[in-house]
């Protein structure tokens, strides 16, 4: 029966592509969540940062969507080798961009705790690391889409910088709170943001590492270029 | 072939019950990390500083070789309903596991880079909290093991008092670094020790909804009954 055969390859097919135009979408709002954060921070715009949680249920319900597609495709099409590792790594980005939105959510809420008035606290380091995130963020996502391990390798490689900018803030931020016990209580709040931003670029960079996986089969290095972690080593702050 | 196929079930059960093993000495792993951590913090015991970093590639090692199994299971096995629904959550869950570790390591870094050698600075608060995360890290991984949904239930329930300490240790945390500068070095790392403690809470409960799912087909409702974003609308800091 080739006319059955055909039907249920091209069931496949359109079932593997709307998996796809899930991560898509879901990629794209996280995307949106993490510029309305920055937005919200360093322009104090109160209009975004009710936007980014906003978003959330919303992310929350495509990686159920995902999931669900996913078990689906598992249980009905026993998919094989690449296809398979593809909605293997599907299930593990969801997660990774579902944290994403959330750290770009609790970004946006802290921005309305605190006012930077008197002007002597710049956000001009935060702006740069933003950027940066975001661009990398934009590429793995794009990885995704177009199944791209070259670009992923990339990304992974300029996780590296996010963690240099994150400790320039860190140091800054505690200098300024030393200075002035009234930068304390916004400091504090910047220097999470920080560290959710700087936690933004390392899941950018589990997001490529799955890419990378589920295209060519083959595992990155597990040292990494940076380190999440090996960041906090330089975070040597002397409190006297 | 009745023989055959005995066989094939045999080893069906076999590799399931090989990936809840894996599962079961991942979450060991990590609960002995958590535990490294706090005891490098609150007894400043260096050798534990040293250990909970040290277990670290074993973790990503054993999510990756839950990985390659959960395909392999995947692909030869085609599981169905219940058991497939098991195979997609471990897959979620050792990223969670994952995370904690990752948590776990972070704070054991941090503890040997400040001293609270004035005494001033209570750590009652964090020794609290970092009981009542361990008890729901290992009721979550015991409804892992014991594929337990009412378990899981419970530590869903138990994380908005994990919250709760937060917010408390953000304050106190914020008075001590207003009192006198010399506490902003230390408060600042007590502060990301908090938060990473939280945040070990809220992958214990994302666990415990993952258990939840597989076990049942059902999902706990979308809104916790805590919140790990919420609660950072109650650091509200006043700096002034």
């Amino acid at each position: 029966m080739p006319s059955e055969s055909v039907h249920t390859v091209r069931s496949y097919e359109q079932e593997l592509g709307r998996m796809r135009a899930l991560m898509t979408r879901m990629g794209g709002i996280v995307e949106s969540q993490v510029a309305q954060a920055l937005t919200a921070v360093i322009e104090s715009d109160e209009e975004a940062a009710q936007a980014a949680p906003a978003q959330d249920p919303q992310v929350d319900a495509l990686e159920r969507e995902v999931e669900t597609l996913a078990i689906r495709l598992l249980a009905l099409r026993n998919p094989m080798a690449g296809d398979l590792r593809e909605v293997v790594a599907a299930l593990k980005i969801t997660g990774d961009l579902e944290r994403i939105g959330d750290y770009a959510a609790s970004i946006a809420r802290r921005s309305t705790r605190f006012d930077l008035a008197d002007g002597r606290i710049s956000l001009s380091g935060l702006e740069s690391m933003g950027r940066l995130v975001q661009e990398n963020l934009r590429r793995a996502i794009d990885a995704i889409v177009q199944q791209d391990a070259d670009q992923a390798m990339d990304v992974w490689h300029a996780d590296r910088a996010v963690d240099e900018y994150y400790t320039a803030m860190f140091r800054a931020l505690v200098t300024y709170m030393m200075e002035d016990p009234r930068h304390i209580g916004p400091c504090t709040h910047l220097l999470f943001i920080a560290k959710n931003l700087e936690r933004i670029g390392d899941h950018a960079t589990n997001i490529a590492e799955r890419v990378y996986y589920a295209v060519t089969g083959d595992n990155l290095p597990a040292l990494r270029p940076r380190g999440g972690a090996q960041s906090d080593l330089t975070e040597n702050v002397s409190p006297r």
